[in-house]
């Protein structure tokens, strides 16, 4: 199924930006009165018919929408640290987006070696990736803030609150992320993942002092971007 | 940790080849009498202490072993169709060593597009995904064969065979791949995924026909090295 994304859909109307309307009058040489099926990354479908078919921006009538297009039932934030290798991060956002996700957020954690994030490319990847899964909505990625600042902004969320955290030792007596979900009916979810050389202590006390559960993947020794993806096939199966 | 691999040991004395000589005794500059760890790829952990420290070849005395290191308490085997971009195949079998699989079959389909697959690059991708996942064993990759050959080989398996059949019609009934495993204690699973356009009817049919039980893994459209990587996900949790 061809699919276009649009952000500027509005009484009625559909436009295409740039790259879209290329892609649509140019490579896919759609005419006007073509109908084409657009996704507004908030995740509702439109039937379209093209008004306009210029390669500078295609205009469409809406005929109909659906909204919830290819959604999930829960809702699920990803706060991530970053990989060392870049390719690693992008992989992880194109198949948690595929499998279902709702929010990107990287994070910086004391033990993170990259501590720059650029979002740009994670955005392109992800409108691609929503497109390529049928799904209406385009998970959102949010500029990069400290492991500790995640946390104190997510101290008052009612949503379940889980921590990957690695380290084993009295303080912090993990359960498997299973259990967790399998125990709990809350349908917003957010899951801390973090770098290569795991969460610092104080990182990971501050998150649990703000109601984060610690917990494991399972016996596998995973890397960050696999253990992100496994946590989101987690939630995936148990919700 | 760092580990070694060798396929060459025996007697109390293990044999690193060209390569792991190399990294072993000029990149990491070990020495006679230094201890290593080497892992045989069959599920066993060696301490071993050098007593030959060449680059041409490395050669150390067993001190102790320890089976089962790294091991997950199934038996997956993955039957994947090669999908048209090689390095997702590469990125799906290195993720499956990570989270733990023991075989992996490139299966050509009748809708396959690519026909041909190399199997000495996934070979050392999953000798180096062991390592680093801290695994003693090493999934083993089988010569490309047919998916109806893959079948019928596996018609007497007493496994539990699943086939990730995408299209729904009342010749297919399919159930979720959570509630099979679920409702299931069989060690052995063996899971066929299919290629982008899916399996053939004939394909279908001949599966359930061989004690495949058709299974969906949910409501997300997923790539093939997607879905296969979430199944690999769902027999982690489930198991």
């Amino acid at each position: 199924m061809e699919l276009f994304y649009s952000r500027d859909i509005a009484g009625g109307i559909c436009r295409l930006d740039q790259d879209e309307s290329v892609h649509c009058a140019k490579v896919l040489r759609h005419r006007t009165g073509d109908e084409i099926s657009v996704i507004d990354g908030c995740g509702t479908l439109y039937r379209c018919r093209i008004t306009t078919d210029s390669p500078k921006g295609v205009e469409a009538m809406v005929i109909s929408s659906e909204e919830g297009w290819g959604s999930h039932p829960y809702r699920l934030h990803m706060a991530v640290c970053p990989t060392k290798n870049n390719d690693r991060y992008e992989w992880f956002a194109e198949k948690a987006c595929e499998i279902g996700i709702d929010e990107v957020s990287p994070v910086i954690g004391e033990h993170s070696e990259r501590r720059v994030f650029k979002t740009s490319r994670i955005e392109k990847i992800l409108v691609s990736a929503a497109k390529q899964s049928l799904k209406g909505a385009v998970p959102t990625v949010n500029e990069p803030v400290s492991v500790k600042e995640f946390i104190k902004a997510h101290a008052d969320s009612s949503a379940l609150k889980l921590i990957a955290y690695c380290f084993e030792d009295e303080n912090t007596p993990r359960r498997s992320i299973k259990d967790v979900l399998a125990g709990n009916e809350s349908e917003e979810i957010v899951i801390l993942i973090g770098p290569e050389g795991d969460f610092s202590v104080a990182e990971a006390e501050l998150a649990m002092a703000n109601g984060f559960i610690p917990v494991h993947l399972g016996d596998s020794r995973l890397r960050t971007e696999t253990a992100a993806l496994a946590a989101v096939s987690a939630v995936y199966f148990c919700r």
